[in-house]
């Protein structure tokens, strides 16, 4: 069985790892303290970076250690040779989300609009229209029945509103908690739509939401995920709406060129051990003392860290509850947006395996690059192959809608999120029926001196940056108060 | 917040907790080898242990790793003093279960029934009565409506015969695999009974057969459980039949007693690296080498050790789809057990905490012991709250239903099954909605040199100690192939 360790591979030809060193190698002897600070936060992601931010301006003294040799964690933005950038995980951002644009205004990163002039393509049962917005006349082209989007609009017109029950801070407390907890997504899909055609929409918006599948977690963190989000208004009108110039990388890496040394890359941490006057947490470089902690990571991989005492029975089984979702993301990068030229925006709608793709260029257009995705269970079956395999399918579809200069790009990305060593899948851990109704808040409660963040903790714009932002500032907040 | 690391509390007076040295200090320096064999065991459970039982039998050497100071993982049986014993995880067994029936014989431990003499008690909807057996004038006794009994009745007929349409081998070849895959067991039970009694014996059986409920798991998964075991009434007859007289945990003791040495205790695995020529295993008392690994651990747990290179994305997200059930069991030992001059049974079904006790005495009746069981939710609410707290609550329970004499018991043991640190939950690894189908056998595939065993891995009384033998010498069996 092929195992790969490589999280990229592209003309760029940057192999982006994990540090190879076994811990065993490197550990220190006990005792001995590589560094001291206020609160040690582990995870140099948005979350992880919003709280160091926050805690220095403060005046608490921050140490944040982080498993890759970057930060930004599940952001990850790679310069491309000769101009323009791509971002590997995380990319959308949009004006109802507040904290990140403030983090944006303060180290000068630009926002500017996802690129939507023209026509979007769509492929359904082999049929394949182009057509663009939502006029009447546009989706009479649409090779969808018009009962099958009737029947779409009007669940997606219910669940707005059931979702306007569910208060984002407590959805367990929500009228009908047990029961929208106690289905899955795909459980109300099928009780709400009859048509394949509005199932297939329903289910292409939950692959892009969650990059799982309909079967595979909890009503009612749907219905979560849509409140966090200010309703699906809201969301709709947010989470593809804007991107930042320069790539969502640069926020956290200007965060870190302020921590200089408090910054610890190459990182991992294998044990947080409260019992003593400091909360000491090991790595793979060296132990770290702190009087509080913050646990700025995707849950599930925080489960994966030795506890010492070892975690309540509620945050432990919550974190069991969660896993991760399956995301294959590329980029091609050509010399121009030549699709533009041909009328279209860069967007596919289809059935194939990589169903959805976005002009992912920067503002002026050079380079012109094209994202795609594998979601969910695609995801999922293409992430044991070889890399090359995965590539070839990516240039096969692009290729099939934007034609043969497609198969040629200059460059190309690609990340293979399941195979991350320290993110084993994305965009999030996203938790199965009869969690949140079961466990409550005990993702986000803290543990002793041990504080939660991570975007999967908080209560708005959960599964975002912003939410990954509002998690970390409220982490700190807590912090401060104790100290 | 309060976290208990001891799981026993009792007046036997014995802490059954994990070794306190955090694994900084006891990391011997990297290269040398602590030990060497053919096959690496990690986990001296039933699984483990049937495993290196059948290697040891073929010539090949083993060592086997185990984390805690005992064998026996999730069997785990206790002396009480002065006769008798209590086994604080696994207990029945069936005669339908030739395998561990099997390592019984060569190791002379006896069977007995379990005790069914007498009346159980049901209380519903705040009625109590005791009645007996299945007739049909005993079943008129009973405080649950005929109506709802015979719902119950035509549903334990309808998914018995769906399970039949199951291969245990392969769930997701089911006919309608991906629908029942897609849907909670609560899904589907609440389109198949209306009533509230057949609901409540439904769900209390889901308790029993999973510590976890109906919201929390897949429906193909029920059907797969219930065709392990070769088909539901097969699993009716053997699933409570027989206990071991002296203890489950017998068994493994006496093959670890004939490895010797060969079985290091205390010595949980932190690292398995399988880059070099030998497999190296890392653990907080030194590094072993083997040609070949065999994991026999609870899939949720073995997800938690750092494996290079990495796991297959199959392999690691199917572990993060399982979460282990809750279970909080107690004994309290009695000089006699007087509930059976009262003409019970033992066993008792209600709608309290505290849903479901037994009788657990020795063959002989002396001393009385009555096992009881948090299943579920219950247990779930209950882990995290003082350990005194629930004793306090199981003795309430037991005073409730058997009089004012169960107060008081000679000795009382107590086992909360998610904050023991090598399980974080009992009795096993369910999985949630969507993962068989989407991660099919990648449980039991063998990654390079690693190969997996644990009950959850089996085909065969899956989430039985037969099942565990079952994976042990299924494992045993790909590496003898290989050696």
């Amino acid at each position: 069985m092929r195992i790969s360790r490589r999280g990229l591979i592209g003309a760029a030809g940057v192999a982006v790892g994990s540090p190879l060193a076994a811990w065993s190698s490197a550990m220190p002897a006990s005792g001995s303290s590589a560094g001291s600070a206020d609160v040690i936060i582990v995870g140099g992601g948005y979350s992880g970076m919003a709280a160091a931010h926050q805690l220095v301006r403060a005046g608490k003294s921050v140490i944040v250690l982080e498993a890759r040799k970057r930060v930004g964690g599940r952001a990850f933005t790679q310069q491309v040779p000769g101009g323009g950038w791509v971002d590997n995980g995380a990319q959308w951002i949009g004006p109802a989300q507040t904290r990140i644009l403030a983090l944006a205004r303060e180290f000068h990163v630009k926002t500017f609009p996802t690129y939507q002039t023209g026509k979007s393509i769509l492929e359904y049962q082999g049929r394949r229209v182009e057509f663009s917005g939502l006029a009447l006349e546009e989706l009479l082209k649409v090779p969808i029945p018009p009962q099958d989007l009737a029947e779409f609009a009007l669940a997606v017109d219910k669940f707005s509103r059931l979702a306007e029950t569910v208060p984002s801070a407590a959805p367990w407390t929500a009228p009908n908690a047990a029961g929208w907890d106690s289905q899955t997504v795909a459980t109300w899909m099928n009780a709400n739509m009859k048509t394949a055609g509005a199932r297939f929409l329903f289910t292409t918006a939950v692959n892009g939401y969650f990059s799982v599948e309909p079967a595979d977690f909890s009503f009612l963190h749907f219905l979560f995920y849509v409140a966090a989000a200010g309703g699906f208004e809201t969301l709709e009108e947010n989470s593809l709406a804007w991107r930042f110039n320069g790539g969502v990388q640069q926020i956290p890496d200007a965060i870190a060129a302020r921590l200089g040394d408090a910054v610890k890359l190459c990182s991992p941490v294998r044990c947080i051990d409260q019992t003593g006057s400091k909360v000491v947490v090991t790595t793979d470089n060296g132990q770290y003392e702190g009087s509080r902690v913050i646990i700025a990571m995707a849950p599930p991989m925080a489960a994966r860290i030795d506890y010492q005492p070892i975690l309540p029975a509620s945050r432990d089984q919550y974190t069991q509850h969660l896993a991760m979702g399956s995301t294959i993301k590329a980029h091609a990068v050509y010399r121009t947006p030549f699709w533009r030229a041909q009328g279209l925006n860069g967007q596919i709608l289809t059935q194939s395996p990589v169903n959805v793709t976005y002009d992912n260029s920067p503002p002026g257009g050079t380079p012109g690059i094209l994202v795609a995705f594998f979601e969910g269970d695609p995801a999922r079956e293409w992430a044991d192959r070889p890399e090359a395999a995965i590539k070839a399918e990516i240039l096969r579809t692009l290729v099939n809608y934007f034609g043969p200069r497609a198969a040629r790009p200059e460059y190309y990305y690609q990340v293979v999120w399941a195979n991350e060593e320290w993110s084993r899948g994305c965009y999030c851990g996203i938790p199965a029926t009869g969690t949140w109704t079961e466990y409550k808040d005990a993702l986000r409660t803290p543990v002793g001196r041990v504080h939660w963040a991570g975007t999967e903790t908080s209560v708005e714009w959960a599964q975002y940056m912003e939410g990954a932002v509002a998690s970390g500032q409220r982490a700190a907040t807590e912090v401060e108060a104790e100290l």
